[in-house]
């Protein structure tokens, strides 16, 4: 099953489904006005969606074009945007180029950040920056939508309290990020309002690529209609399950809590980058310096994860930033 | 006007108006179904919500008993929670204490971290946390909740944008702090469910004690109903228009979004402190080791910020930390 949220008004937007395509979609805020009110009373809501989903699939429901820049972010806010950094290449990268020791429980403790989530962007928003010396940067990710999840929860029942899966664009603003860190409060500023694809979908719609709690889809990325990347979400070091158990140690996550894989990252040659950021330290690492600038105003970014068959399930971002 | 959530089995609660001395209560669920809804919407429910709070100090209204014990935090969840650390005395005993240089630009740009918002804890809830061993400790805190704040907003006009004042207790667990501060990714496992006094009030109820985005109010707490400290809020270096304005500085503010002081802390002899670990660190300066033990389950901290004359316009947070 598909969802998305359509642009009506309200903050939090109305629910609708979305054929399989993506060329279709049908109502569905008389069953949950909005995701977020579906995801509270998910045993429910569930089932009258994968009927209407099933409906639309079979042309038996009434149905309209399915428009992504009609559609806001799928949670337009959410109670809870947790951020990982599970692409242990990444963070290789980082520690190459500037020569930082590496981080003790690498590989051990998962790096989780809390995320601002009380303003979204859709797929196919405007994406407003103050200044681009802020060193406006992208970031590829994955995301899973959780229900409830009790504190204590371990990594493998964890992953039972997945209910959607999608992806987003983690706005970064990276000369921002240095002085941040440094203080050891963790991102603010240089973390500005997260972008989503279209469409969010069950676990089921992904078939063999939803395994041992990782997407296993390449995500396309291209910068100014050109290519950047497409490194594969298979790469994951911790899984969805083990981000969501580290986020729940020592409190309880309401439905509806997002958490994100961090940007995608993999050590194959050829695959690119999913941020800006990674391609610099590479740059740094075999030729010293950066050569790649940021992102200026008026640049695109897309981002499109696909399987295999060439299908993407999300939908695609497509942004373009502006001057705030 | 005072305002408070009644408990009612759905996630956000009940809007209810509160007395000025906190003994009655009216619904007012039929002019916003929950706090939240009547920020999004401030300039409508406020006239009708002073309205049904002004029959209620003159008893024209249908009324009932006012019970802490029945509220859930005032907003029960939210789409933000950005929390600072304003009382820079607290920060200069850390560093004096830890032997941590100055910290660059500490009476410049404020502190602030991005909070865990799916899931606060009410004035009487018990407090569920894992383990003794996490160091547990409470810290007392000034907090105001804004309406929309646009991007780049400076610092008197975010004061504008304040719309409600309250008082939380931002449980801590200090055995984690280090290992999260060392990532730069910020605090997360060591911040679990923050809690919140049992109402919030508009600025005008603090008359003068609302002062310079300021709350000149001794705030005291207890700890195993011993006294504890009642450290004054007029210390805080960064006030809650420069706090609101640092956090909008790169992205919009959704309404609801609780803006947090940081531990009350002052220099002025005898207050005490707000905080388990700043009297810890007085006791390294001053002894060379800490002598004071983080809580145990079981233990009990209750915190109240009152006026001069008295009044405890927030109530108490009255709360017993238990084995989760």
């Amino acid at each position: 099953m598909k969802l998305a949220t359509l642009r009506n008004g309200h903050p939090d937007g109305q629910l609708i489904v979305v054929s399989r395509n993506l060329t279709r979609a049908a109502d569905a805020s008389d069953i949950a006005l909005n995701l977020q009110q579906a995801l509270e009373q998910w045993a429910d809501a569930e089932r009258a969606l994968r009927q209407r989903f099933e409906q639309l699939e079979a042309g038996a429901t009434s149905s309209f074009e399915f428009e992504p820049s009609c559609c806001m972010a799928p949670l337009p806010r959410a109670y809870q945007w947790c951020d990982g950094s599970a692409f242990l290449h990444h963070g290789r990268l980082l520690e190459k180029a500037f020569k930082h020791p590496p981080r003790e429980n690498f590989e051990t403790i998962p790096l989780l950040y809390q995320g601002g989530s009380d303003d979204f962007l859709g797929a196919r928003d405007e994406v407003p920056m103050p200044d681009e010396a802020h060193g406006i940067d992208f970031e590829g990710e994955f995301v899973a939508i959780t229900g409830r999840v009790p504190m204590g929860c371990d990594a493998k029942s964890a992953l039972k309290h997945v209910l959607l899966l999608g992806q987003a664009n983690d706005w970064s603003l990276r000369t921002l990020v240095p002085r941040e860190m440094n203080t050891g409060f963790g991102f603010f500023q240089s973390k500005p309002s997260t972008s989503f694809a279209p469409v969010v979908v069950t676990p089921d719609e992904l078939g063999p690529a939803w395994q041992d709690g990782r997407m296993h889809l390449d995500l396309h990325v291209d910068w100014n209609r050109e290519w950047f990347g497409h490194p594969n979400g298979d790469a994951m070091h911790f899984h969805f399950g083990e981000l969501i158990a580290h986020a729940a140690r020592t409190r309880r996550l309401g439905a509806g809590t997002i958490v994100g894989s961090g940007t995608v990252s993999n050590d194959r040659p050829g695959v690119g980058s999913a941020c800006i950021a990674e391609k610099r330290v590479i740059e740094i690492i075999e030729q010293g310096k950066p050569r790649t600038s940021f992102m200026k105003f008026g640049d695109t970014v897309r981002m499109e994860a696909r399987s295999k068959e060439g299908h993407a399930p999300f939908g695609a971002i497509e942004q373009r930033v502006v001057q705030a």
